[in-house]
C-alpha cells in the first residue's frame, strides 16, 4: 500500500493508483508470473559470472550504448529460432520487453494519439498508455479468445490508431494469432492514416511475441513478416521460455526506421554493461536455456488435459487453447476464493484476465504435482 | 543519424530530432563524459563476480521489485556519506540517475504541468520533460554560474512548477548551490499551490547530487534536509566518483510519500538481479571505490589553477568555479574549432553548457598530461 500526502503534486490521473505488480509472496509453489521453473545450469552460470568478470574492472565507464554485440546475438538467436536473419540495425534491446513497449508507446503515442488492443489481453498495456498519456483502446476477443478479425479491422479503420498491439500467445489466454491475420491486418494498416500524425503515416503494428518460444511446432513467428512490412515490430523477451527474466532483457525486432525511433527517446545507456555480458554469455548456451521448452508444453497439454477432466459445480471446467506456458482456466463463481483457498496450501496462481477464470502457469512436475493435489482438495470442499 | 521513413507516426514534436548522447569515439583519452577515470580494483570486480553467480542460477525468476536490501545499502551508504540516517523507504533505486528523474517526470509532471530550473544546467533535463510532456522553463544562472535566488523565487512564485529542479554541483558548471538557498527554496515551495494541480500541492524541489562526492569538505549534502521536508528529493548516482558508471544505478532519496509515487510509474522488475547483486557487491568496497576522489578534487584545482594560467587571444583563460569532477572553461570564438583540433589530438572533451565554453573532466596523471600538452599546442596554433 502506498501513503501519499496531499501536498505532492502527483498527477492528476494517477490519484488512487497502485503500483503495478503482481503479489510478491514466499510461498512454496510460485505459479504466477509465468516464469520458466528451472533454475540454470552451473555451465550457464559459471559463463555469466566469467563474462561479467571481464567487463567488471571497466566498470568506472559508461557502457556501449548502442549495445552492438547484444543485438548481433540477438539477431543470430532469431535466425535460429525463427529462420529470419534480420540485420543488427533491425535488432534492439531494453531492460526487459516492459522497457521495449514503454519506449515503443512514447516514440508512437501521446496526447491525441491512440493505442488498440484486443482485450482480454496482457494487463500492462494499459498501463504502457496511462504513462505516456495515450488512450488505450480496445476489441473484444471472441469467446473462444481469438481475435474478431472483422471487428478489429473496423476499430483500426475507425480509431485510426498510432499503435495496434496484438499478443501471440496472448496473455492470459495463450491465444495464437495466426500469421494470416497479422498480414491482413498489416496490409489494412498500410491504407490507414493515422489520427494527429503526420500526412501519409500508417500505425504501427506490434505483435508482442514474449511466450512465442512455447508455441506448438509449425507455428510461424511475425518476425518471418518483418523484412516485408516497414511498419511492423516484433517484440520479444529472454524472460520466459529463455529462463532469464531476473537479468531483464527484452527486444525488438523491426525496420530500421522504427529501431532509429526508439533510439530518440531510450534513456542514454539504457543498457548495462553487467547486462549486456550477462545476456551474451546465457546466448552462449542457448540450446541448455531452452532445453526445457519442450517439456513445459508438454505439462502444459497434460494439465489442460486433467484441468477438463475436473468437475466444479457439477459441470466440466473450461480450459483456453494455449501455445504458451501457462493456461487460463474457469469458470468459478468465485474465483478469488478458489484463489485463496489454493494459497491457503502453499499455491501461488493469479488472479487475472476475464471475470470467472484465473491463470495458472507451468511448473516443474513437483510444482505441478502440488497443484493438482491441492485444486482435487478445493474442487472437492467447493462443492461439499 | 536516423532514417526514419515517413510512414511512421512518430510523435510530430520527435519529428528531426536526433538521440541524446555524447559522442562514443574510439579515442585514446577520453575526458568527455565526467566518468571516474580509475577502472576498479581487482578484489571488487571479484565480489561483484561472486554475487552475480551467486544469483546467476535463479536468473530464470524474476528480481525483487522492491530492492530492498539494495535500499538499505543506499541508506548506509548515504549514513556514512553524508551523515544522515534515513529509512529504507526513503530510499529508491533504478537504472542509472536518468530512470529515477524520469520517474519523477512521469509522476509528477505531464501536459498542463511545468517543471523548473536554472540554465546553464544539465542538458539531459529538456529531454525527460519532452519524453513526459511536461512544459519546461528555465532562469537564468548570474554570470559566475550561482543561481539568481531572487529571479528563480519569482519565476517559482509566477509559473507555480510542479518540479524545481536543481543541480549541485551543478552540471556542466561544477557549481555548488548553498544549502541555505535550498532551505529559502523549499520554504518558498511550501507557499505555492502547484497550477493544473489538486488543492493544496506544493513543487516537489529535485536537488540533483550526481556529482556531490566530489564537492569540498564541508560542503553539506541536501540530503541534510529530507528529514524537515516532504516535498524533497535528492537524486544521486553510483555512475561518477564511485566508478559504477557502467551498472547503472541511480538512486533517490525522499520523503517515503515521494518513493510511493514513483513506485506508481515505475515499470514492474525495473533493476535486475544482477544490478541489484553487482551494486551491493560495489558497497561492499565503498572505500575502495571512492578512494580517487580526493586525488580528482586535487587534480581538478591544480587543473583549473592551469588553465587560469593559459592565454587565448592575449587574454588569460576563465574557469568556473567547480565542486566536481570537471571544469567549464572558456570563452573560444570558436569553441567548436578547439574542440576539433583538441580531438585531432586524440583528446575528445565535450562541446555542452553556454556558447563559447567547453568542459573537460579529469583524467589520470597521464590523461591530463596529454591534455594540457595538446591544449598548449592547440592555444599556441590559434594564435599564431
Amino acid at each position: 500500500m502506498t501513503s501519499i500526502p496531499a501536498s505532492l503534486p502527483l498527477r492528476n490521473d494517477l490519484i488512487g493508483e497502485e503500483p503495478y505488480g503482481a503479489p510478491q509472496l514466499d510461498v512454496p509453489v510460485c505459479l504466477n508470473v509465468n516464469e520458466n521453473p528451472y533454475p540454470l545450469d552451473e555451465q550457464v552460470a559459471d559463463s555469466i559470472a566469467r563474462r561479467v568478470r571481464e567487463v567488471a574492472q571497466t566498470l568506472n565507464r559508461y557502457p556501449d550504448r548502442e549495445h552492438v554485440q547484444l543485438r548481433q546475438a540477438f539477431c543470430d538467436y532469431l535466425a535460429h529460432e525463427s529462420g529470419t536473419r534480420l540485420g543488427v540495425e533491425q535488432l534492439w534491446g531494453a531492460n526487459g520487453s516492459n522497457e521495449i513497449m514503454l519506449q515503443i508507446f512514447q516514440a508512437f503515442g501521446g496526447p491525441g494519439r491512440t493505442a488498440l488492443g484486443c482485450d482480454p489481453t496482457y494487463s500492462m498495456y494499459p498501463e504502457y498508455a496511462r504513462d505516456t498519456f495515450t488512450e488505450w483502446k480496445v476489441i473484444h476477443r471472441r469467446d473462444d479468445f481469438t481475435i474478431d478479425l472483422d471487428a478489429t479491422l473496423e476499430g483500426i479503420a475507425d480509431i485510426r490508431p498510432s499503435i495496434v498491439l496484438l499478443t501471440s500467445p496472448n496473455n492470459p489466454t495463450g491465444t495464437n494469432l495466426p500469421l494470416e491475420d497479422v498480414r491482413t491486418l498489416l496490409d489494412a494498416c498500410g491504407r490507414i492514416q493515422v489520427a494527429g500524425a503526420a500526412e501519409g503515416t500508417h500505425p504501427v503494428v506490434v505483435i508482442d511475441e514474449a511466450y512465442v518460444e512455447f508455441r506448438n511446432p509449425g507455428t510461424p513467428s511475425a518476425v518471418s513478416l518483418i523484412p516485408a512490412y516497414r511498419n511492423l515490430a516484433v517484440s520479444r523477451t529472454m524472460s520466459k521460455a529463455f529462463a532469464f527474466a531476473g537479468a531483464r532483457v527484452g527486444y525488438l525486432a523491426a525496420d530500421r526506421g522504427i529501431v532509429d525511433c526508439l533510439r530518440i527517446v531510450r534513456m542514454p545507456y539504457h543498457l548495462s554493461a553487467i547486462t549486456q555480458a550477462s545476456a551474451l554469455a546465457a546466448f552462449e548456451h542457448t540450446d541448455l536455456q531452452l532445453r526445457r521448452v519442450a517439456k513445459l508444453r508438454e505439462t502444459r497439454d497434460e494439465t489442460a488435459a486433467w484441468l477438463k477432466r475436473q468437475r466444479y459445480h457439477g459441470a466440466s471446467l473450461q480450459v483456453a487453447d494455449s501455445e504458451s506456458n501457462f493456461l487460463l482456466f474457469g469458470k468459478f463463481d468465485d474465483r478469488q476464493k478458489v484463489f485463496d483457498m489454493l494459497l491457503d496450501r502453499g499455491i501461488l496462481i493469479r488472479v487475472v484476465g476475464p471475470d470467472h477464470w484465473l491463470r495458472v502457469c507451468m511448473g516443474t512436475d513437483e510444482e505441478m504435482a502440488a497443484f493438482r493435489s491441492a485444486f482435487t482438495e478445493v474442487l472437492s470442499q467447493i462443492d461439499d
